[in-house]
C-alpha cells in the first residue's frame, strides 16, 4: 500500500492519475502536449486547486518546448498565447491563473538577460518544477503543524477531499494524517461522502485506503450521529477562501460539520495554504458562493433521476463557516488561533 | 394538481400507489388477494408505518374473505394463520403487527357472540375500514394542531418523508402544510434529499409538488447553509420512536437538522401520533438503532459504485435527537412542550 502520486514529472512528460475514473479504476496517463493538458484540466482528470496549478505550469512548458524558428519576442508572444489557451480550460480556477501568470512573468524577466530560446525553455521547465516542489513543501509543512494538534486524537472526521489527490504532495487537511502514518501513528478517518459530487466517498476514501489508512465513509447526514457516539476526536477540512475575519468558504456541508462539532465540543480545524487567504475580503458575508446546476442534485451520476421534474433543486457549491466555529487554522507558516483578525494579519504580513 | 391517495378501498379491492416506481412513474395498482399485499409490503410498494398498518388490515380481510366450508373455529384459525403470513412480510414493522393483532382480537371477540362466518368476515372489513379512517383522522388532528404553530412561518424545512405517502391521510410532519393549503396559506418547503435512500427527494418532493406546494430539494449537507440565509422559519420532522424524556429517534440526519436549527434559533418540531411514544424507554440512549447494509451508502441505486472496495462504509438508519433540541412535539391529542417527561406523561395518560 502506498500513497497515490497525483501528478509527477517523469521522462519529460507529465504523469497524472485520471481522476474521472475513480474510484473504480486507478489509471495513470502520460501527457506530452498542451492539448492533452487542456483536456485533462477541463474534464477534471486533474482537480484540486494546488494540483491544477502544477498541471498548468507543466502544461505551458509542454506547449512551448517545440517552438522553433522565431525571435525571442515571437517566443514570448507564443508563451502568452499558449498560457491564455490553458487558462480557458477552467474559467474560475484561481490557481490555474496564478501558476500561468507566474510562469509568464518569470520567462519575460529571464528574457531581459537571455536571448537564447532553448535557455528560456529550460527556465520555464525549472519554474514549473519549482512550483511543483513548493506545493509539496507547503503540504508537508501543513502536515507537520497539523500533526502536533491532532497527534493524541486517534479518530478524525473530514469533509470533501483536501487530500493528496488535490495537490502534488500530502494534501492539506489530510497531510497531518499522512505525517502521523510516517511516524507510526495510525489515525482512523470518517469521510463524509460529500453530496452532490461525492468527493469524500470517491476520492478521500480512495487515497486513504490505498495508503493503508483505515477510512469509513458515511453519508453527510450521519456526521452528527457519529460525533454523538464519542468516536470523533477532531474535524479537519480544507478551504477555498478565507476572509480577514477567519470566516472560511469551503465545500458545501463544511458549515454543518462545524456546527455539529461545536455542539459536541469537538475541535474543528481548517487546513489551507496561505494563498487561500483573501485579505481584501473582510468577512464571510462578502464571499461569493457559486451555485451550480440542478442536475447534480436531481440526477445521480448523470443517469438516475432522484428529484421529480415538478420540484425545484438548489445546488450551492460552497458554504461559509463563521470563524467562531473554527478552533484553529493550520497553514504552512504555522497555526493561527483566535482572535483571527489580529492573528491572520500577523501571520500573513 | 391534487394530493396523491396513498391507499384506498375501492370496489372491494385495495388501490395503492406503487412507491417503488416513484418519482418517475405515479402508477396505481389494485390488490385483490393476500399474496399481492404480502408482496407489496415486502418490496415497499407501500411504506410508512401508518400506511403499512392500514394495508395489512385490508390485506388480512382479502386473505380470509374467500374462506368457505369450515366451522367458526376453523375460520378463526385460518385468520390467525393468514395474519402470521402477512406479519412475516417485514419483520420489524411495529404498525404491521399492531394492525394485525387488532384485527385478530376483534374477530375473536366478535366470534363469542356471532357464529355466522359471513358476519365475521364483514366485521373484519369494518375493522380494517375503522383503522383506515382513524389513521386519516390522526393525520388531520396533527395537521390542525401543527398549523396553529407554523401558520405565520412561510418557509419550512423537512427531512425524509413523514407525509401523506407514509399514511392514509395528510401525513404527520407534512399535515400542517396541507391544512395550510386548504386555508389558502401556501408554505414553501425545503426538503432534505435524505441519503442514502433519498426519501426526501423521491417521495416528499413528489407528493408536495403533485399537490401544488412549492418544494425545493437540497442535499442534506445544505440545510445549515439555507438556514443561515434566513429563509427557513421552522423545521418539522416525523418520528419513529419517542422516549419518556422526549428524546426522538427518526431517520438518520434528523439530529443534524435539529443541531443546526438550534444554532440558528429556528423552532424544531416533531410531529407524530401518540402510538409513536414508547414510555417503557426512559431516554434516547436506550433506543436501539438499526444498522443497514454497506451497499446503500457505497453503491448508488444498486448500480453505481461510489465508495472504493478497500474503504469501510457505515450506515445507521436512524439517529436520536435529544429533547433539549426539540421546541415542541405535535400529536393528534395536542401539542407537547418542555418539560417533556412531565408533559408527555400528562398527554399520554
Amino acid at each position: 500500500m502506498a500513497r497515490l502520486k497525483t501528478i509527477d514529472w517523469v521522462d519529460n512528460r507529465v504523469r497524472l492519475i485520471d481522476q474521472t475514473l475513480l474510484p473504480d479504476d486507478i489509471r495513470y496517463i502520460d501527457i506530452t502536449d498542451i492539448d492533452g493538458m487542456y483536456e485533462a484540466i477541463k474534464v477534471l482528470r486533474v482537480r484540486g486547486a494546488p494540483a491544477i496549478g502544477v498541471a498548468a505550469a507543466f502544461g505551458l512548458y509542454l506547449g512551448v518546448r517545440g517552438f522553433s524558428g522565431g525571435s525571442v519576442n515571437e517566443f514570448l508572444k507564443f508563451v502568452d498565447d499558449r498560457a491564455a489557451y490553458l487558462a480557458s480550460a477552467r474559467p474560475t480556477a484561481v490557481n490555474l491563473f496564478w501558476a500561468l501568470d507566474r510562469m509568464k512573468k518569470f520567462v519575460h524577466t529571464q528574457a531581459e538577460s537571455s536571448t537564447d530560446i532553448d535557455t528560456l525553455k529550460k527556465h520555464l521547465l525549472d519554474e514549473a518544477i519549482r512550483i511543483f516542489e513548493e506545493d509539496k513543501r507547503m503540504c508537508r509543512a501543513i502536515g507537520e503543524h497539523g500533526f502536533e494538534l491532532i497527534k493524541d486524537k486517534n479518530c478524525v472526521l473530514t469533509h470533501c477531499n483536501a487530500g493528496g489527490l488535490a495537490t502534488s504532495g500530502l494534501g492539506t487537511a489530510l497531510a497531518p494524517i499522512y505525517v502521523g502514518q510516517e511516524r507510526g501513528i495510525v489515525f482512523r478517518i470518517f469521510a463524509d461522502e460529500t453530496r452532490p459530487l461525492l468527493q469524500g466517498a470517491r476520492i478521500t476514501a480512495l487515497e486513504l485506503s490505498e495508503a493503508g489508512i483505515p477510512v469509513t465513509v458515511i453519508c453527510d447526514n450521519m456526521a452528527a450521529s457519529v460525533m454523538a457516539s464519542g468516536q470523533i476526536k477532531a474535524c479537519i477540512v480544507g478551504a477555498d477562501r478565507i476572509a480577514e475575519s477567519g470566516d472560511t468558504a469551503n465545500k458545501i456541508g463544511t458549515y454543518s460539520v462545524a456546527i455539529a462539532a461545536a455542539y459536541h465540543k469537538i475541535p474543528f480545524y481548517v487546513a489551507a495554504p496561505s494563498s487561500t487567504f483573501d485579505l481584501k475580503i473582510k468577512s464571510g458575508i462578502d464571499i461569493p458562493i457559486e451555485e451550480r446546476g440542478r442536475e447534480e442534485v436531481a440526477i445521480f451520476g448523470g443517469a438516475k433521476k432522484t428529484v421529480p421534474d415538478k420540484a425545484e433543486a438548489f445546488n450551492p457549491s460552497f458554504d461559509v463557516t463563521p470563524s467562531e466555529l473554527i478552533t484553529a487554522i493550520i497553514t504552512e507558516k504555522g497555526v493561527i488561533y483566535p482572535p483571527y483578525t489580529v492573528n491572520i494579519a500577523k501571520m500573513m504580513c
